[in-house]
């Protein structure tokens, strides 16, 4: 019995939508300080010294006993507390609840650590409202500039910085944080699965091997503006037609390639019942085995969207709002974890599609991430589920690989 | 010299847009309000007596001297003073305004009116917020019920209801308004062309001979939310693609049947750049020549979006939200009409494919249309253009109307 359920529980209400039971906790909105608040709550509870750093990440600092000075070599575990609109209540949540509960079962165990620990919750990890993601783990890593991140703008235009500034924080000091970074030893991030692999093979968990190369590309279609009833068919230059058929250029282009690519944002000008579309913004988000493919698959997509649009007089601009280069799980680190949690048998290695900032935070410092089973793969959607048996399993491996890590 | 052009440059400001120059002056909005309140400061100005009646139309009258009792055969003219998303300075205003240009022009020449003179401002016309076009003309005639109309909903959730009780009105006794259509001689509509025919023959007016069937159908394709990285194509049922066919499907149908077919407006939800749509939301308008060829337009749409929708295992739910039968404007007023006008000529005779509320009241009582051209035949659209000289040729033929009618 671990304190996991008690601490999952805690948050189960923030930010659901009451329709749709989808959560929106979007960075800087009420849920998402909420949440922030929530932290710093059980971060006192255990007695854990909680920063905000300059760039909205959260940390809970367990220091060992009489160590002087600033924390160095630290075992760092956490994930983010930020959604995608109507997500799921595990991407991100899990890896903070698991890291607290691992917390607590090394206390209960009476396992005294010898380097520092920190439980981390990384701010506006996907992106759901100012477009990029990543962005907390970019900035500290130097990944994003601060002059970028604060002039990012939401849908209602609102920046950054005016997000930042209206929850209560400076803005000031955002960026690159290399004292900050030099004090984390390792970076191990628990995850929900975001596939069926583990089902498949009925594992419960597993640890990451890498990560696709991916990003995310904004496709502006712009036509004219015009009376949807009166304006002719040959009088037309409507973009939605280029866009629909770049939709299936899309797919085609990810089959063939053994690729993903998505078409799952949109965004529709005048957007009018009887209006003819003047603009139409579409994000691409692509991702492959590898820089090559992607590059390969994102050229013939763009490449067949603008024969699209020529065809019917449309204009098309292509933007590359952000991309991540492939992240390859250094082998030190995933062995140590493997060992630690031989007595669960063969822990399988996998790769993931999806973005973390685990892959942001490996350019500059050791990670390793553990994946617990999704029974249907659904991610990114109220449906997402793991089961409450192989959440804790997963915080107990966790705490597995902290206890091997902070008293080897 | 009339008075259109410091009427018209009145209400330049009201609603337009920053960025984009186009106008949001939706209904029950403070732009709309702001509309409201300077159509009766004009009537004000005339010593016309203003009205909004029970469904939130605004009538401004002229009554004979001497006159007694309830209003009955009454000239009527107007438009509307709502728009599209970012739509243009002319659909509709250009109705309101040349209206009470042609009062002007009238008192300037001592014309005397025999019988009531009305100028009139429709609500809600456009029906851009809640979804149903020409809700104040359909309220008072009948066409909607009270009950359907005051549950309609904009984007944000606010009901119909809700809006005009925000704006100070009552809402309690919408609907038909038998004693106000029993006023109505006649319903004289000056509007903008929305196509290039004027300006294909070189004329600067024309009166309407009918419009088009025509409605709005809402599809919702219904997939399922998942991660776009981490989702393999295969267990994907990403709506987007049945969507995407969907367009194409009615460009094509419309193409054949010599009609138009447009995809609009969407709502796509979650809208997450990295979260496969689990909705759908598409709007389409569709338009005929004959109500025949109308039904099997979108029967044949309907059909082909639910192939493609099958193909992906999609759920299709398709709603007609609104349907308009085709209005054929009575000869008598139109012949009427076109001898008042015959100074200049041989006033053409169009059919339009765009809806009016002259075509709403038709059901009820004489109605007919004057038409401006439209050089570039855009409408709805930040660039709807119309030569300020047709403009003043418009109000002046419009005053011509109104006293070959009202001294008859």
């Amino acid at each position: 019995m671990t304190s996991f359920d008690s601490l999952w529980n805690s948050i189960l209400d923030v930010g659901q939508h009451h329709s749709t039971r989808g959560y929106r906790r979007f960075a800087w909105s009420d849920a998402d300080l909420t949440l922030r608040e929530w932290f710093r709550g059980e971060a006192q509870k255990r007695s854990m010294d909680v920063e905000e750093d300059r760039n909205g990440n959260l940390w809970a600092w367990w220091m060992p006993d009489g160590w002087v000075g600033d924390p160095t070599g630290a075992f760092v575990t956490g994930s983010h507390l930020d959604s995608v609109p109507d997500g799921g209540a595990f991407d991100g949540p899990l890896g903070v609840v698991s890291a607290f509960a691992a917390v607590d079962i090394l206390r209960v165990k009476g396992v005294v650590p010898s380097i520092p620990v920190a439980v981390t919750a990384f701010s506006d990890e996907e992106g759901a409202r100012f477009g990029v993601a990543c962005v907390g783990s970019q900035l500290t890593t130097g990944a994003l500039t601060a002059e970028r991140a604060l002039g990012l703008r939401d849908a209602d235009g609102i920046t950054l910085a005016e997000a930042m500034t209206r929850a209560g924080r400076t803005t000031a000091h955002l960026g690159a944080d290399e004292n900050l970074v030099s004090r984390v030893g390792v970076y191990v991030e628990l995850h929900v699965e975001q596939g069926r692999a583990l089902d498949r093979i009925d594992k419960p968990i597993a640890v990451a091997s890498s990560i696709w190369p991916h990003g995310r590309w904004e496709f502006t279609f712009t036509g004219e503006a015009n009376h949807a009833g009166a304006t002719r068919l040959v009088d037309r230059r409507d973009p939605m037609l280029a866009f629909a058929s770049s939709v299936h250029s899309a797919r085609s282009a990810a089959a063939s390639h053994e690729a993903v690519a998505t078409f799952g944002k949109l965004r529709v000008l005048p957007n009018g019942a009887n209006a003819i579309p003047s603009k139409i913004k579409a994000w691409l988000d692509a991702r492959a085995a590898d820089e090559e493919t992607l590059t390969k698959l994102v050229t013939q997509i763009e490449s067949e969207a603008r024969g699209h649009s020529d065809l019917d007089g449309i204009g098309l601009a292509v933007f590359a709002e952000s991309t991540t280069p492939i992240v390859e799980f250094p082998s030190e680190p995933r062995e140590k974890l493997r060992r630690a949690l031989s007595h669960l048998g063969d822990v399988p290695v996998l790769p993931t599609a999806a973005g973390h900032d685990a892959g942001i935070l490996s350019t500059k410092v050791p990670t390793a991430m553990l994946f617990v089973r999704n029974p249907t793969g659904v991610s990114h959607s109220p449906d997402e589920f793991a089961d409450p048996v192989d959440c804790d399993i997963g915080a107990q491996a966790l705490a597995d690989v902290m206890t091997d890590w902070v008293t080897a």
